[in-house]
């Protein structure tokens, strides 16, 4: 049915070469290209898709879908990867997977960045640093609703993790996002400390939960079932916050 | 294969018994019991569950694994449900659906608290308030590894949304969390108060980031489009962490 609808949709010359790209990408033809299209559309542009009830087109609702799916896979993925890793592990890894650093590179690795529409294309602004993650991530979420969740799980695994992530190195690589945060702060004059959160006075559940408070203000609070693993999480939390790497 | 499988392997009692009880719930016989088994092991009865290599067994990889697959079964409903609906609606009517308190809910309302063993079963203490929502997130993590992603799509959305949510009644249902903090904090005697999170002076995205300041602890970070959204995005946080409502 979705490839007799095909024959008789007309689709435009912009269309037809989005279509191409996305098959050299995920290997076969897109049912519906539209999804792609609209997974391409920063909301930078979206002012120009305003449809007929007022409501702007974006790649925002995909990137929330694109988003879950992917959670998802990866975390089945890592769940049968790792078969005596506890739930803490798993999370960690799967965090580091599809953070917006990882996802922006992936973008640039299957050559999303070509496609990616938004305003002022040739600026490289900080506020768009996550521009081509968010994108692919509503790229997986256009692959889910085309193509369902076989096929978007067999891409993601054979194409992206298993091509794209060396994941015992991404296990390995344990980042010091505190030194990573303690010379950003050395850097350029703040200060820098950690406070326990303390809830009604009760640990939260096994999990320590900690806040990285830059010039007094908390940036983030992190968890872990240590207190240097809330520690690194809060960290790492804040350099994705600052855009420090 | 696996239906074979099911005559070779012989049961014990207990697993007989709870074959029969996922049965009732979930509308078919399990192909691997011990899934369902283990989700509904707490990690307090995990050391008597220790295996060969020291790994103690307990239902928090399927409590990571279901929360993830959930997460995705609902995400995608919303969004076919609401195809007007911007991202923040749906990532926080989602959040309402999975919350902790809903979860502990939904597994009282499909009975499987009947099921979950714990250390202390007869206790009603505070740390005891997660058991059946993780266990619920567990059992939907077994469900998956036993009958794959359609299966377990389908009954999350027609015997767990659909009969056990009034989806209309959670999106009006604006709890206004952050009087419940106001009041909480009134009654007994802490200080309150929200501070805007500012990471490099700029906002995050188009989003506005709060914190919740309690007795000059921050308990929680709020995010969302507008301050007031972010303030009620911490407030939520925060009565979740501590326990009001």
């Amino acid at each position: 049915m979705k490839f007799l609808l095909r024959w008789f949709t007309s689709y435009s010359e912009k269309e037809k070469q989005l279509s191409e790209a996305v098959k050299r990408i995920i290997g076969v033809k897109p049912y519906n290209i539209r999804l792609y299209n609209l997974a391409m559309q920063h909301s930078s542009v979206a002012a120009e898709n305003e449809n007929i009830k007022g409501f702007k087109e974006s790649n925002e609702r995909l990137e929330y879908l694109g988003d879950a799916i992917l959670g998802a896979i990866v975390a089945e993925y890592l769940f049968k990867k790792y078969p005596y890793k506890e739930e803490g592990f798993l999370t960690e890894v799967r965090s580091r997977i599809v953070n917006r650093e990882s996802l922006n590179r992936l973008a640039f690795k299957i050559g999303l960045n070509n496609l990616v529409e938004f305003e002022g294309r040739k600026r490289t602004g900080q506020s768009h640093k996550s521009i081509y993650g968010d994108a692919m991530e509503a790229f997986i979420g256009a692959i889910y609703l085309d193509r369902g969740f076989h096929f978007t799980r067999r891409y993601v695994i054979n194409n992206l993790l298993q091509q794209h992530y060396d994941i015992d190195e991404v296990v390995e690589t344990n980042t010091n996002f505190k030194s990573l945060i303690i010379e950003w702060a050395q850097k350029n004059g703040h200060s820098v400390e950690f406070t326990m959160s303390k809830p009604g006075g009760h640990r939260v559940g096994k999990q320590f939960k900690v806040n990285l408070v830059v010039d007094g203000e908390v940036m983030a609070t992190g968890s872990g079932y240590s207190k240097k693993k809330a520690e690194q999480d809060a960290a790492r939390k804040t350099c994705e916050l600052l855009d420090i790497s």
